[in-house]
């Protein structure tokens, strides 16, 4: 539903992959409330061809870029400022990738090469988004960057590997950047920690589907979908929330305060109970 | 600026008592998003005639009530659900008071019967109000809890004395009764920890300039005003933010994300220069 | 194992009930490390006889008091400096208590009266015990308080109720109680949240025994055991940990660091399967 | 004072630099307290000759290692093996360093190679070092591996720079490793979040004088020194806290709890003085 929330707004959409993927809701929202935008991914996600398509859909430019790469970045930012017209008011950062998770090296044995893309891509390119952005000016007074997180930055998850690190690592540097990006340009700088959400990222973690059950019984209002996480985002790049910064801010149906409930405890227990002697107490292995 | 953020909701805002509270921003703002509230402040809050303006100028009912009385908030939400026209889509709690502070006594000295005042007003007031209202059944599927914090339930704050354990009581029931009221209505319950703000409430503080001042320094966008605060407010009552519950969330311009500021410690700096020698080395006392 | 921690020091252990509880252990272990105590429970827990034989094994006094009576802490201090010789350096807070768990009301359905019990007994109570000492001068310079916490005062459990509130309130007094103490005689005021332990306060909480082999699965090191919490405190109260204060210590084999174990889920997938259509899909209800 | 809590253990120091060094306090009251170990510095900081004189004090012996190199690691763990006589019991990471901040780029201006060292010397190392002693097997069961943070990776503080990022990604590190570590080994892995230290490391920070003194004034107990934060070390190496992992330890007189005291208000007033107009009114500028 359309309430204009974003008249006039220009924004940058960086990591929409296909119709799964938050960053597709989030651009395809975005327009729906009236602003202008352009979209980004890497060439090889590109040349796939689905963001073709959100790119028709929407009428707007895709830009090539390895969010890695500080020229590419450049680009991004010339390209959008000269197509939608001026400086933009909002980016969204929703890049992660761990090659140590893709070729199943556990986290007692990483490949540090492997290590540093993992941080590079998940984490470090959010700080070089932003440092380009501000050395070139490219976002206006007021404007708005949101990247995606999730709460394994806080607890462990097995299986979630050294991208918890990179989380960790995303969210240390949107407050670094907030407190330095507010001060001078009111631009502010927030994390979405969501729920775990079926997308193309997201399915390469090991036992995503078991994890997702637990985390809908966990949470009351059950997980946040991509299309609820893009509303949210929207939210954050309103003029409504222009006092926000610096946090990190949980989506997830209340999953990351919750330390059991009542239908995750239901499903624990009949798994508990094959571990049970015949008089119903528990064998402790 | 209206988006219609609210059209069609109803709603109940506690403790507008001037111009220059919280609530009475988040009653006028609601109402311009679309909605249809009612009022509520204590019988001598209503007598003292502010709010009964806001009513006229709002069109909307004021119910005097004493919000740690389990009849008056039953009355507040039968009324209001009669003057609606049915069950509210969202609840504010802006309630806090701390005779012990009014009273000038110091943490270490506090009396026993104001504490459990400032206990029962500013914290037990908000179980109070769900555990009605939940009974009544008087709140929506999806509806929205919002009730007011200060970062001082986290970190102390000199001078806030037992408003600090009282927010932290506060938050502690926005989890406990969101993870209840989440589960079986899917209805979110949030606290919103604002910035220092110039009201009435806040007046009460010892120091509060000094510390207001010092708060917007640290803050990179500067002290979230009662009006910003009153958009944040709209916004999780909104539709866009249906799966965010148990969550704090700071409306402080960074504030809680900052350890030192370089303003701040400008001002710090100059007050410390009297504490040198003449070489420029403090003088630790 | 002795190293003579508290050599010459003296405490005040709130708590002890019988061999289950924490505060026993902590006595036993104070005494081992070279401290001097004594004990104080209420007037019916020091009648039904257990403590009394800590006592003689201990070799120290007992002294019956209602921590919720200002009156009794006085007294507590007094005698224990008239039988210690002088100032105490550490005081334990083991004390908690719901009539709403005890009489199964639900946290949608509590009783106000008893709320104000939970608060009073196993919060209100600290800040009682920390002013009555304070104002008395009975605790030495550079002295230790320690209470014992559960991570319910940040994420909610379902059936530990309005303790989860009673605990957010504790810690937050040992905040706000720990800035004032600290500055003026350097008396250091922690929390310590321990694992789920099968004493008698904690086997009144609805389905125990599975949250805390839950607990046990999800904790890399298990749960801790009441002795090892003792072990906690008692390091709590030595003078190697001089300058922590106002801090949550949790002590919980890493308990409040992990969103799910693969020991967890293993078990939490055994109770999954049988909400598994023939294809191995999970059949969400 | 010796009370021989780590008689009979063996430990590796990394990061002994000079008698500023905490790592340098806790190499001698490890030693003090019983234990055996051997110290580890870049191959520059040996040959610099001071950490050879505490090697002598102590008699242990020195191994020069790079900590961001995988096979120097290798050698620290298998050499200490050799010398102390078999697994070691403890491991102290206090290693940090980022170029950007010597070359005094600011955070909007990062030059990315130098990030990369950051992160690698500052908090990778620590990955490194856990990796190489967990396939080695050089870390008997219930080991403690303690590194040292900042609470500037959960608050912003002007002039930190990378390091804050660096920190949070430590702690974070500290947190996926402790699992493994943990549930394998029953090792246990934290961070002691310590005071501004007047250690060599420290003193690159920009106005580092002036933010000790705040962070000593907001703080109740005052800093921590170098001393005390060793002593937190040993209690965290002692087999009294076994069950205490994943943890950040807030080791710093209060500060991390307190938002505003009254002894940094009072310097902050004075400075605000100036800012005064006649009639006592802050000039907001």
């Amino acid at each position: 539903m359309s309430y204009n929330l974003l008249k006039g707004k220009k924004g940058i959409i960086f990591g929409a992959l296909n119709e799964q993927s938050i960053a597709w809701k989030v651009a395809e929202q975005a327009v729906e409330q009236g602003a202008a935008i352009t979209l980004t991914n890497t060439p090889i996600a590109v040349r796939m061809g689905e963001v073709s398509e959100l790119g028709k859909k929407l009428n707007c430019e895709i830009i090539p870029a390895d969010a890695t790469s500080v020229e590419d970045l450049q680009e991004v930012f010339r390209r959008s400022m000269e197509v939608l017209g001026g400086q933009v008011d909002f980016v969204l950062h929703s890049i992660g990738m761990s090659p140590n998770v893709r070729k199943k090296r556990t986290y007692d044995d990483l490949d540090y090469d492997m290590l540093d893309k993992t941080l590079d891509i998940s984490a470090v390119s959010f700080h070089k988004m932003i440092q380009v952005a501000k050395k070139m000016n490219a976002i206006a007074e007021y404007g708005s960057i949101v990247a995606l997180s999730y709460v394994a930055a806080q607890r462990t998850f097995f299986g979630y590997n050294d991208m918890a690190d990179a989380k960790a690592l995303l969210e240390s540097i949107a407050r670094s950047f907030g407190y330095i990006y507010g001060r001078e340009k009111n631009v502010r700088v927030n994390t979405i920690s969501q729920s775990p959400t079926p997308t193309t990222a997201g399915s390469g973690v090991k036992g995503m589907d078991k994890l997702m059950d637990f985390a809908n019984r966990m949470s009351p209002l059950g997980n946040a979908s991509a299309d609820e996480c893009a509303s949210y985002c929207i939210v954050m790049f309103s003029d409504l929330t222009r006092k926000v910064t610096m946090q990190n801010l949980f989506h997830d149906g209340g999953f990351s305060s919750v330390g059991m409930s009542l239908r995750a405890m239901a499903t624990y227990q009949k798994g508990l109970e094959e571990y049970m002697d015949t008089d119903g107490n528990i064998i402790y292995g």
